[in-house]
C-alpha cells in the first residue's frame, strides 16, 4: 500500500469531519439529494466524455493510486547488465533460455526480439511505439480523474442553484431563508470536497506513478539496445545508472545540499 | 450507438430532473426568456466565431459523438498483411484488382498510389498531408463544442444580470425579492447545465473519437509504406500490432496489473 | 460580406434586446457612466499594451472579420499547374511574361524569384520568412481582440465596484438599495456582453481567417518550389490538392460519414 | 516617449476619475489601509518570488515600457549590406576599421568575431547563445509584471476579507453595514485597477518591445553570417528585408487588403 | 540568506498584521478550527498527490528558497579554462590529480569521465541524462509548492462553506448573522494568505533557483566537452562566457539602456 495516499485521505476526512463535529450538529451536513446531484452529475458528464470501456477502468485507476510503487529499477539494471555479460561471452542466442524467467513483460518482449535477431532499428521502433501507447493510456486515465475534478465543483454549483431557486421561489417566511441557504450550500461543499480531496489529488498521484513507470521502461529500452549492440557491460551499467542516480539519491543529496548550505550560513 | 454518451445524457437528465421534482414544484424551473438568452446568445457568439460552413456541421458533430466507434483496426491490419504477402509474391501491380474492394477511403487511396508506382517519399507526403488536415478538421469541430461550452455559462450569467437589474430596479415590495432572484438564477442554471452536461463532455468525446481515427490512419500509412517497400509480411504484422497492442489489451493488462499488485498486498 | 458574423451579431443583439424589452422597461439598461467606464477602460488598457500603430489597425481587423473569405485555392492550384507545364515545355524563363498578370502578391513574388534564377533553398527561405511574419502579424491582431475580451469584463467589474462603493457609503434609506445595485450591475453586464458577443468571437473569427490564408500560402510555397524543380505537372497537382482535399470535401465527406453511420444504426 | 502607453494611462485614470467624481463624493474612494494592503502585499509577494537583483530592475522595466521603439532596422540592414560589399571587394579584414563606429553592441560583437576569423559555426553559436539569454532576461522582466498583475487582485480580495471580518464581527448597528462594506470593497477596487490598468497592460507592452528587439537581433545574426560567407550583397539585402517586409508595410498592406475586399463587396 | 525572500515574508506579515491591528481587535482573526481546516486539508491533498518520499522534502525545499544563490559561474569557468590549458599542454590524463579537488560534484564527475577516456558521445549522454533528471527533480519540488498554492484557497473556501452551513442552519437570532459570517470568512482569508504570501511566491522562487542551477550545469557540460576535444582555451573561454554574459551584466546593461534612452528623451 502507498501510505501517503491512504494516510492523506484518512487524515483529510478525519480532520474535516472533526472540524464539523467540533462545532455542533454533524447531521446537518448530510443531504441525500446533494449526493445524488454531485456524484450522479459527475458520473453522467464523465460517461458522455469517455467511452464505456474507459469508464470501467476507473476502479482500477483508483487502486493503482493506492499501490506502492514496486518496480525495482536497480534489480532490472542488474539483470540487464548480467545479460550484457552473458551475451558478450556466449552470444545473443544464449539469452533464449533466460527469456521465460523474466517477470517484466516489457523487458521479456525486448530480449525476445533481440534473440530472434530482429533489426536493432526495428527493436527500438517496436519498443518505443509500445511505450508511446503506454503513455497515452496513462494520460487517458489521468484525464478521466481530472475531468471528474472539474465536473464535481460544477455540479456542486448546479445543485446549489437548484436549491436556491426552489427555496427562493417558495419563500414566504423570511426566517426560513437561513436554513434553506444552508441546505443549498451543502451541494457546493460536496463538490469542492470531492474535487480537492479526491479527484484532483488522485490525478496528481496517477501522474507521478506514470512518470516512474515510463522512466523504468526507458531504461529497459536503452539496456536492451546496448545488449544487442554488444556494448561493454561496465559502460552499460554506467549509462543506465545515469538515468536513475538522481532519483535514488534524491533524499541523500537534497539533505547533503542542505547541510552544506546550512554550514555556509553559519560561517 | 455509443451507449456511454446516450446513457450519460439520459442518466444526467433523469437524475437532475428527479432531484428537481423530488423537492416540489418543477414548473418554476421553466423560463422561456432564460432559454432564449442562453441558447440564442451561445448560438450568436458561435456564429460570429466561425464561418457558416462550420456551423452547419454542428448536427453532424453531435451525431458523431453518439456513434459507436466502428473502425476495426485488427481487420485493417489483416488486410494490409495480406496485401504485403501478395505484393511479395506477385509484385505491387497485382494489388490493382484489390483496390476497388477496399472500403476504407484512406487505405484505398494509399494502395492506389502504390500501384501507380508513386515515389515512396511522395506517398508518405500525400498521406501525411491528408492526415494533418483530418486532424485540423477534427480540431475545429472540437473547438466549436468547446467554444459553446464557454459561451453558455457566460450567457447564463448575462441573463441573470439582466434579470437582477430589472428586478432590483423595480423592487418596491421587498417580499418579492426572493421570487425575482429565483427567476434570475434560472438562466445561470441553464448555462451551467448546457456546458457541463452537454457541450464540454461532447467536446471531450469528439477528442477521443478523433484520437482513435488518427491512430488507425497512422497504422495505415505505416502499412502502405511497408507494403511498397516489400517488407517481410511477418515483420509488417509485428510492427503494426505494436501500435495497437496496448489499446486492445488494456482491459486485460490493467486487470493483470491489479491482480499481481493485489497478491503483493496480501503477501 | 461574411454572413455568419453579421447575422450572429444582429441575431445576438436582437435576441438580448428582445429579452430585455419583453419584460418591461428597457431604459433602465442605459447608463452613460457605465459605457464610459467599460469602453474607456478597455481602450485605455489596450493602448498601454500595444503601440499606437497596432491600435490604429483595430478598425481594419473588424472589417476583415466581416469579409467573406475570397481566396480561391482551386484557381491558384490550376494556375500553378499551368505554370509547371509551361516551365517544363519552354523553361523557367518563359514564365517571365506571366508574372505581371498574377494577382496574388505572394505567388507573384515567388514566381519572380524563380524566373530570376534564385537558388531554391533561398526561395524557400525568403517565402517562409514572409509567411512567418504574416503569421505573427495575424497573431498580433488576434491578441489585440483577445486582450479587449479580457479587459472588458474586468472594467465591467471595476465599474460595478465603483457603483457599489458610492451607493453603499451614501446609503441612508435601505429601500434605495435595490435601485443602486441595479445601476451598479449594469457595468458588469456591459463588460460581459462586449466580451462574449463581440471581442472573444471576433478573435475567434480572425483566427479562422488567418488559418485559411496561411494554408493557401503554404500551398503556394510548395507549388513554386515544385515548378522550380521541374516536377511532373500531374504530380504537382496531386501534391497540392492533398493540402486542400479535406477542406473542400468536408461538407460532403462529413455527410457521407453520417450516412454510412446512420445506415449502420438502422441495421 | 511611447505615446500610446502614456496616453493610455492618462486617459484611463482621467476617465475612471471622472466617472467617480461625476457621481458625487470622491473622498470615499481614498483609503490608506487599502493602499498599504494592496501595494504592500503585491510587493511582498513579488520580493519572495524573485531575487533582490531582479526587483531592482522594476523601475527600469517601467521606463522601457514608456520608451518609443528606436531600433531602425532599415538602417542596420543598409549598414550590413554595405559591409557585405566592402568584405567582397577588400576582404573581411577590411571591416576592422569599421567595428569601432558601430553603435549597436550586438552587431559590433558579431563583426568583431568575423574580423577575428572565428569559425562561422562558433560565430552563430555565440550570437545565438547571447540572443537566447536576452530572450530569457526579457521574459523574466515580463514575468515580474505578470506576477504583480496576479498578486494585486489577490491582495485586493485579501484586504476586502479583512475589512469584512472586522466589520461583521463588530456589527451592532445594522445601519452601518453599508458603509462598512463600501470601505471593505475599496481594496478589491484598488487591486483590480492596478492589475488591469497598470501591471497586465505593461506586461503586454514589454512583450511587444521584446519581440521587436529579438527580431532585429535575428536579422543581425543572419546578416553577419552572410557577410562572413561572402554572399552577394544584393541577395543579402533581399534575404534580410524578407524579415522586415511585413512589419514595415503592415499599415499599407492591411489597407490594401481592405480596399480590394471593399471593392469586391461593392461588386 | 536570500534577503529578498526573508524580507518579503517579514514585510508582508508585518504589513498585513499592521493593517489588522490598526483598525481594532486582532483577536477576531484567530480561529483554531480555520487553521486546522486550511493547513490540514492542504497537507492531506498534497499527501494524496505525492508519495511520502516527496513530501518529506518540503522542509528542504523551503530552506533552498531562503538560501542565497552561491554558484559562482565565473569561478567555474576559470577552473575549466585552466583545465583546458593543462589538458592541451600535458594531455587529458594530467587532469587526474585535479579531480579530487573539484568541489562541484557535477564538474568532478564530468572530468573523471574525460580522464577515464570515455567516448565523448557517451560523456555528453551521461551528463545530459543527469541534468534532465535534475530538472525533473526540481520541477517536482516546484509542483509540490504550486499544488499547495492551489489547495490552500480551495480548503479556505471549503472551511467557509462549512462555517456558513452550520451558522445558517442554526440561525435563530438574525443579529448573530454578522458574527457568524465573520468567523466563516476567516478560513477563506487564511487560504488566500497562505497561497499568495507563501506557496505561490515560493514556487516562483524555486523556479528561479532551478534555472540558475541548470544554466551553470549546461556551462559545465559545454566546458567538459570542449576540454575533451582539446579546444583552444581562449575559444573555450569565449564560448562559455556567452552563456553568462547577459546574466552578469544585466544590472549594468539595463542601466546603460536606460541612460541612453533617458538621454534620448531629454533631447
Amino acid at each position: 500500500m502507498d501510505l501517503a495516499t491512504l494516510i492523506g485521505i484518512i487524515f483529510g476526512v478525519t480532520l474535516l469531519g472533526g472540524a464539523i463535529v467540533m462545532d455542533g450538529n454533524a447531521i446537518i451536513f448530510y443531504n441525500l439529494r446533494s449526493i445524488l446531484i454531485v456524484i450522479g452529475g459527475t458520473l453522467a458528464g464523465t460517461m458522455i466524455s469517455y467511452s464505456l470501456g474507459e469508464l470501467l477502468k476507473i476502479p482500477a485507476l483508483v487502486r493503482i493510486a493506492f499501490q506502492t510503487h514496486q518496480l525495482d529499477s536497480d534489480e532490472i539494471i542488474d539483470l540487464m547488465v548480467g545479460f550484457a555479460e552473458k551475451a558478450r561471452r556466449e552470444g545473443l542466442l544464449a539469452l533464449e533460455q533466460d527469456v521465460v524467467n523474466i517477470n517484466d513483460d516489457f523487458l521479456q518482449k525486448g530480449i525476445q526480439l533481440v534473440v530472434d535477431g530482429t533489426d536493432p532499428e526495428l527493436v527500438r521502433n517496436i519498443m518505443e511505439t509500445k511505450l508511446t501507447f503506454l503513455e497515452e493510456r496513462h494520460g487517458k486515465g489521468r484525464s478521466i480523474m481530472a475531468t471528474m475534478g472539474q465536473l464535481a465543483p460544477a455540479f456542486g454549483m448546479i445543485g446549489t442553484l437548484i436549491g436556491l431557486i426552489q427555496m427562493l421561489s417558495e419563500l414566504d417566511d423570511p426566517s426560513k431563508l437561513g436554513g434553506g441557504m444552508a441546505v443549498a450550500l451543502i451541494t457546493t461543499l460536496y463538490g469542492a470536497l470531492l474535487a480537492n480531496l479526491l479527484f484532483i489529488p488522485l490525478a496528481g498521484k496517477l501522474k507521478e506513478r506514470s512518470e516512474d513507470e515510463i522512466l523504468t521502461k526507458e531504461v529497459i529500452i536503452e539496456g536492451v539496445l546496448s545488449i544487442q549492440a554488444g556494448e561493454n557491460p561496465r559502460i552499460v551499467d554506467e549509462k543506465l545508472r545515469a538515468f536513475l542516480a538522481e532519483d535514488v539519491h534524491t533524499g541523500q543529496s537534497a539533505g547533503a545540499e542542505m547541510d552544506t548550505m546550512a554550514v555556509g550560513d553559519n560561517a
